[in-house]
């Protein structure tokens, strides 16, 4: 393949970029600050500037460059427009077109939670398989679904948007996104912390959790470990949730593998239990086989997905 | 284009079969019997007759034929391979190398539901949009996921097999595959005469449906129209159960646009009202512009699919 591709992964406080060879070895990677203010109207050219003075550094020309894909966090249609990322400050426009013009190489763009995705199809844990599925378990949950080595888009840039699947029709408190009952409010890092506080508040049974003043998703699962029965039962509550709601999805796109990523991931095995007990008991048969992995690229997910697309030459 | 390809769409009782010229005008279409007899060995080899017979008769020689596309009930994975097909007697083999052999022509081979949303986006309801999920609502439910003019196979050829996404914890009575509370339970004709004669035996409320001896799902869509209270009621479960996964299912695909088929559609579009009413509430907002749409193919769906299969040379 020979040249070299760039990653980008753009996020509310910093930028992440990766230098990677044309066979998606990364040579290097770094990070500059996200400069938000003014509807984020610099974080483009940073980026631009960034690049530059890498590839100069590296004593590489631009000409051996294939191009540059770019995660942002929102929606980002199959005809690369931005369609709003509001933690960059960013409106509708053409992130493809403008970002072409500013790098000086062909750039391609996609969801953050997409192209995460795809960096883990490609070079992490569903290496190798055709069909993936990733689910970022964070402060939200992002998803996305790879085919064949492609981003499922989606018409508005929204495939793969799963933590807004609906899961429960009394819940009261609405999620960021407007509606109430989405997963990602009982599933997130956010959520598993809320379940915990929920089931702590529900009576006095004994329990680890107790002494600590903000139990968090990682408190739950480092119970769980050590055994702790009130965290085996808040954790689940967050696998009945998370593992209906992936069945769902298997029933949809039928899947080789799904990859668990995000801080909450980092529980580990004991994590996919919980999820994979409630997927077998939903899912239809044909899908009964789905693998279930831990992401493996970390927070370099992100890079590697921008390369490929770069690569690819795809959106 | 020029040329010609042929549509087949293999029922459990009769074959459908279409020929069309390359640009996809459907110049003729029949029906043979499906022998399920033996295992069901005599379907491919009637076929093949069937297609050499309409060729000699219309003067087509088998040369200027593309080929030939096919839907079965059953999951066909994208290496053409039929994972069993009950209705049929078919266990696992590779349908298109040997309906290729037989045939005499390349045959592309399809699960029936996906095929005939294959159709539908092609020449019917969902013609120039480049995403579309259609749901077939006749005895079961079924699926198919179209993106770019491809259907989404899955990995085992269980794409689009929304009939079997999980809805309901509490149901005790078994789905035809075996699970507990799969969402055909509810909104089939099946699953919509079960919900009218569940709300029928709960009060003596006063309703039209009390005349008939077998309330079907025609039945109670009808007295809907009659503006009867209790077929109301009973739509309004239905419409909160399909609008609720194909909700779930827009989070996922982010289509333009879903087609209502089958039976049930003939309902029209009142039927549509009640799913998307349900649907807009708990959507994520960037599928919330997704439009809802019946099919308009019929029973030929499934033949115009196969066509395209064969014109594209695309499982």
């Amino acid at each position: 393949m020979g040249g070299y591709a760039i990653g980008v992964d753009v996020g509310g406080t910093t930028v992440k970029l990766g230098l990677f060879t044309g066979e998606g070895e990364l040579i290097s990677k770094w990070e500059i600050p996200t400069r938000t203010e003014n509807g984020g109207e610099n974080i483009l050219p940073d980026i631009a500037a960034s690049i530059d003075e890498k590839l100069a550094e590296s004593g590489i020309d631009k000409k051996e460059v294939m191009g540059c894909g770019i995660g942002v966090p929102g929606p980002v249609d199959s005809a690369g427009v931005v369609r709003r990322a509001v933690n960059l400050g960013w409106d509708f426009f053409n992130l493809e077109e403008k970002a072409t013009q500013l790098f000086g190489m062909h750039v391609y763009g996609g969801n953050d939670a997409n192209v995460a995705a795809l960096g883990e199809a490609w070079k992490g844990a569903a290496a190798g398989y055709s069909t993936s599925v990733m689910v970022t378990l964070g402060t939200g949950i992002g998803g996305g679904v790879i085919i064949n080595g492609r981003i499922m888009t989606g018409v508005t840039g929204a495939g793969g948007e799963i933590g807004h699947i609906h899961v429960n029709d009394e819940e009261t408190i609405p999620c960021n996104c407007g509606n109430c009952g989405c997963i990602e409010q009982y599933a997130s890092a956010t959520g598993i912390a809320r379940l915990a506080r929920e089931r702590l508040e529900k009576n006095d049974d004994a329990s680890s959790l107790r002494g600590i003043e903000e139990v968090t998703a990682k408190d739950v699962f480092d119970a769980v470990k050590a055994g702790d029965k009130v965290a085996i039962e808040i954790a689940e509550r967050f696998g009945k949730y998370l593992g209906d709601t992936l069945a769902a999805i298997a029933c949809v796109i039928n899947p080789d593998v799904i990859v668990l990523g995000g801080g909450v991931s980092k529980a580990g095995d004991i994590l996919i239990g919980f999820v994979e007990k409630n997927f077998t008991k939903n899912v239809f048969h044909a899908s009964r086989g789905t693998k279930f992995v831990i992401a493996s690229l970390g927070n370099d997910a992100g890079i590697y997905g921008g390369a490929r697309m770069a690569i690819n030459g795809i959106g």
